[in-house]
């Protein structure tokens, strides 16, 4: 460890004179008002979220980058049909429809004469209208549909069922539904998990209101990409599958509603009482159904879906800084544009913070700088109809090294979710940064992080690890570069609410983050200034700024954990001879080896060019060693061995994924010979991978 | 092309040295004799096998190699039965055995008194006795099943079919005649194919006698490696499916025979007359069958098959010179070192050239030369049984430049198989090389191999492209790492006789070769020099010997020559709109992108270390660049998307490999609509690989 402290001290100066010199204080009136980043929705594959690309590209070009590009795909997107609205209905015996939800919003103050707001509605969800009976399935997690089928005894099937949102993702969510044999799902925001006690609905205060609900595609990719066009980037001469073929589209109906609409469906149900956990904050006496009981009526629910899926034409703006030492080694720093209507948190308040580090790099560059690699920003499109542009763009690169992607979504403290080798430099640079928050004048954002999310672990700030739901994803779980995202969070301790309330509605304004999340921009500006040590630092630092040896401390505690979680099963590891010897062995092994690999680092010639080329391919190159060419069982666009998203909540990030999804449920495995046979399979996979990743960090033979 | 040649020849230089430095003239006596190599059988799993390797460790040490270790794998390996043997029997209705073919070769003069020579038997076999009538299925091609199938009406369900050796890898003739539904296959050795004109059976020439038979692998593994560990390298913690899950593992017994045994099973046989050029040249009268026509014997054939498949571990031999400038650049020599029986030609024409280039190498260092990149020297293990030796260690592999591997198996002139980025250093080399022939003194062996086998497309040595069925399959194919093989051979042109006759039989010594095949040694000398000159080149040029152009030129030929094919169903390509449009302008891209790049690198500062890192990494990247991690449809371990091992024969090299299949038989498919579907899909992948190949290729942004 003192070689890796060392090494980072000595880059330092570097750092500090790139914090400092990161210009990032105007965010608020360029970025929010005058771009109007804000002003209209800039939904993929629309007029205006062509035309907010050709602007930022201009800009960009104006900031001083050496090129700035844009790059269409035609990927398949989904719009509600125009003239045939979606809703949801209640209809009685007689099949006349008693009630229908909202088709829209209300719409904010100030807002009202914006057109092309598109309705809430689930992206790629599936035509139809069936009807049936309707039943509960809180979260819709894989947990609450064993709970339902195995201790309650309610069967889904042919059922139209209606989950809570949070917790999960929501594509889990349908597919699950599927899996349970149900003809439908509807979504709704249950105040328990969209509203903070004592906050007022927006415009009063940062809660959703009752008429509010959430936007979202209901895919499940798996990293997949455009879901046409899977393993190769979408363009004009590129092969489309049918739609039949096509990858992750539900087979079923989704439709989100708001909690005032979703009263009505679920306040006259039958079947059992559920389990008080299961009890959202609505005011009513829940049931799980199936049915409703109201009297001879006979009830059921209708969905009314005609959603058009369609191959649709969207723009990533890529703009560059060409290395001037080397330059075939890339740094990327990208957010998305596409909006599902203002999007001022999620994209804006991360595009906005991408548009300032370009800003800064130009000025820099004015000043004479230019960056020892390639600097690569992005403004992704059509993130939020499953990361498509970033992912079309993964499929057309070959070489590169590092991505960073946020949004702030929260007024508490920092969040920062990256690779293990990152964390030193993220605490480093974080130390670097003024807190933003209002009485801790003097303190460093390390220190109001450190005092606000300590890790369990250790005596520092808490650091996740990545799951999904954002562009990083095809560069850090497909093709295996160093990631890395930083946003302003909730207390995640002691807030219940899921992401931030008004998530993917119209609420999602400019003004909600003036008057709520951060009123003097000071929370974005320390965001910016984490990002942009975190780029430049990756860009201009002669030897990369990556520590092994946190990757090694990281690898030991996924194993543990791994280890306790088979230990549940002690007679059938018995049994089965199932032994994480070899696991063990490898970490060890790879601990040895970063730590060797550091201490050599400190004894390097910096003045040798090749040489320390060469350290940095082998930095560079250990987070690729984690992946595997065949991916993981099912999900081949999923190559890393040690992160994967959940298989159960693409928005977490599992450990040794192979192992988890081999392990989970395996009481219930129909043939457990095969079931921990594969566990082995498993092991063994993951403990070649780790020795394959310790042999990269080795010194050429003596 | 202009900036192309230039190059090579400001390279000529270093060259010229290095081969004119090679010391191989004493490979005689050396390798053949003190070493043994040739004396015991060297089976793969052998105690000799061991030995040798330990023999060949410490002599590369002495020569003066930096380290040189054993590398031990536990992969599935088959042998006889020694207290129950294999062999093959005519029954008669009673079940009596009335003839039984020969359980062992005569041995040679000279080795009586050896041991351990294992008989003639496929490897990998299923055990069994089945006993059905016979068919003749001419080479057991996918064409002779088809003319079979469709033309003659015959039926090889559950029959026992007899295929003559040739033309094709016999594993492919196995698969086929699962695929038909056979439920054992003999393979036997037709002088038509084994035997030269006017050449007399060994000892007293160089044809194969009538009790000789070839041994080898019957496995499809289409490059797994270790059947048991498929994408994992076999050590001793990795998981290991069960034998029913196993890769490749032929699912019927197989037997080979020679062609004394043969005539017996042949020569009363019913059914049709074969077509003319079914008919090898035993001297009997041809029916296909099925059965005999031996009056009311109703005699059957009988298969007595009891080979078991064995874990067992194998060494490769690994030896290092630490590059003084690029130590992280590696270029890989290998050749195998296990044998079926004494190997004289197969391998040990090609591991005596190894350990020649290795004593060369050693000369050199003690000299005070050390090569820019590090040099890897491999005696594989385990070739004869899938390669598996050189797969399972490519599994343990990060990064690596290239690899040649040859044997020596004839006597008319050079045969290379490479890479087209190869071919002009390949050019060059062989003019600084004198020709081996008698009678051509003064002529150089590009001029002796021009005069002999020229080009069909241009005034040039006929280079061909690279198939499988050695061990540069997992370098090339799975991991796209530049390869080439070079050896000598017959004249391909008019010598009728598959490979070398007497292949795989315990026919192959020392003698052999000394008599027949390189009398002077001067071939295998010539040979040598072109490896050493190859592998030298790659290890010290400071800029990469490779030519893109070549590659584009070879691009372009392959992409008419599969268009060409496609263009035999005009109508269907019509209905189905196929066009070759997009992989024609990928190909013109590649071509033009290449011309740049190498204009680019004539104006290279080659001061610049950095700069001249940056374009060798373009040059090493580029093969990887044609690989595709999802690999081609049903071969996951196949991965380079221009060339793969021909589907219906592991030999063959097939260019556009995943058209060509979906274009195979395609009038015949059930389904036209999704068949061609399936054609379109495959030039969209292979036109966005070569697209993607050409983008390595390009400058950083300017």
């Amino acid at each position: 460890m003192g070689a890796v402290r060392m090494r980072v001290q000595t880059a330092d100066k570097i750092k500090l004179k790139i914090i400092h010199t990161t210009p990032v204080c105007q965010l608020r009136c360029f970025n929010f008002k005058s771009l109007k980043f804000t002003r209209l929705p800039h939904l993929a594959g629309s007029q205006q979220n062509l035309d907010l690309a050709k602007q930022i590209r201009d800009e960009w070009m104006e900031f001083g980058l050496d090129s700035v590009e844009l790059v269409p795909y035609d990927v398949l997107l989904s719009y509600p049909n125009k003239t045939n609205p979606n809703y949801i209905s209640i209809v009685d015996h007689l099949g006349t429809e008693i009630f229908n939800t909202s088709l829209a919003e209300p719409v904010p103050e100030g807002y009202e004469d914006v057109t092309d707001i598109v309705p809430p509605y689930s992206a790629f969800s599936a035509k139809g209208q069936p009807e049936d009976e309707l039943v509960y399935v809180n979260y819709g997690r894989t947990e609450d549909f064993f709970k339902l089928e195995r201790e309650l005894g309610i069967n889904c099937s042919g059922k139209i069922v209606i989950a809570r949102y949070g917790k999960i993702f929501r594509g889990n969510k349908v597919k699950n539904a599927m899996l349970a044999g149900a003809k439908g799902i509807v979504l709704f925001s249950d105040p328990a998990d969209y509203c903070a006690d004592g906050v007022e609905p927006y415009p009063d205060g940062w809660n959703l209101p009752g008429g509010g609900a959430q936007r979202g595609n209901v895919l499940n990719l798996n990293g997949a990409g455009d879901p046409l066009t899977p393993g190769y980037p979408a363009k004009e001469y590129t092969y489309r599958s049918s739609l039949e073929d096509a990858v992750g589209l539900p087979k079923i109906p989704v439709h989100p509603i708001g909690y005032h609409d979703a009263v009505h469906l679920l306040q006259h149900m039958g079947g059992p009482h559920p389990p008080d956990n299961w009890k959202g904050s609505l005011n009513i006496s829940y049931r799980i159904g199936p049915g409703f009981t109201d009297g001879l009526n006979q009830n059921k629910v209708r969905m009314n879906i005609h959603t058009n899926n369609q191959v649709t034409r969207i723009y990533n703006v890529i703009g560059w800084i060409r290395g001037a030492v080397e330059p075939d080694r890339y740094v990327i720093l990208g957010g998305h544009r596409d909006a599902w209507v203002f999007g001022g948190i999620d994209p804006v308040s991360g595009a906005a913070v991408v548009h300032e580090n370009v800003r800064a790099a130009g000025k820099l560059m004015k000043k004479g700088w230019r960056p020892r690699r390639t600097l690569i920003f992005a403004s992704w499109d059509a993130e939020e109809f499953g990361l498509l542009g970033s992912t079309e763009w993964a499929e057309s690169l070959i070489l590169i090294l590092c991505v960073c992607v946020c949004v702030c979504a929260g007024m508490y403290t920092l969040r920062v979710d990256c690779t293990p080798s990152l964390h030193t430099l993220v605490y480093d640079i974080t130390k670097k940064v003024s807190s933003p928050e209002e009485g801790e004048e003097g303190m460093t954002l390390y220190q109001s992080w450190h005092k606000r999310d300590n890790s369990t672990e250790r005596d520092a700030p808490w650091i996740s690890k990545l799951g999904s739901g954002s562009d990083f994803e095809a560069y850090f779980i497909r093709l295996g570069i160093a990631s890395g995202r930083a946003r302003y969070t909730k207390n995640r301790k002691t807030e219940r609410y899921s992401s931030y309330p008004v998530y993917h509605s119209v609420y999602e304004t400019y003004e909600i983050v003036e008057r709520f999340y951060d009123p003097s921009f000071r929370r974005l500006e320390a965001v910016a200034r984490v990002r942009g040590g975190l780029i430049f630092s990756l860009a201009d630092s002669p030897v990369l700024p990556l520590d092994c040896v946190e990757y090694a401390m990281s690898l030991t505690k996924y194993a543990n954990s791994i280890y306790q979680l088979a230990l549940k099963h002690p007679a059938a590891m018995q049994q089965h001879s199932v032994s994480f010897d070899s696991l063990f062995f490898a970490v060890e092994n790879f601990t040895v080896v970063a730590r060797d690999f550091h201490q050599r680092l400190d004894q390097l010639d910096t003045s040798n060019a090749l040489a320390v080329r060469m350290v940095n391919d082998q930095l560079m190159y250990l987070e690729r060693a984690f992946t595997d060419p065949l991916g993981l069982p099912g999900r081949p666009f999923y190559r890393h061995i040690i992160f994967a998203p959940s298989s159960h909540n693409k928005y977490a990030g599992e450990s040794f994924p192979g192992i988890y999804d081999a392990l989970f449920d395996i009481e219930n495995a129909v043939d457990w010979q095969k079931a921990w046979d594969e566990v082995k399979r498993q092991i063994s996979i993951a403990a070649f991978t780790v020795n394959a990743a310790a042999e990269t960090l080795k010194p050429v033979v003596s």
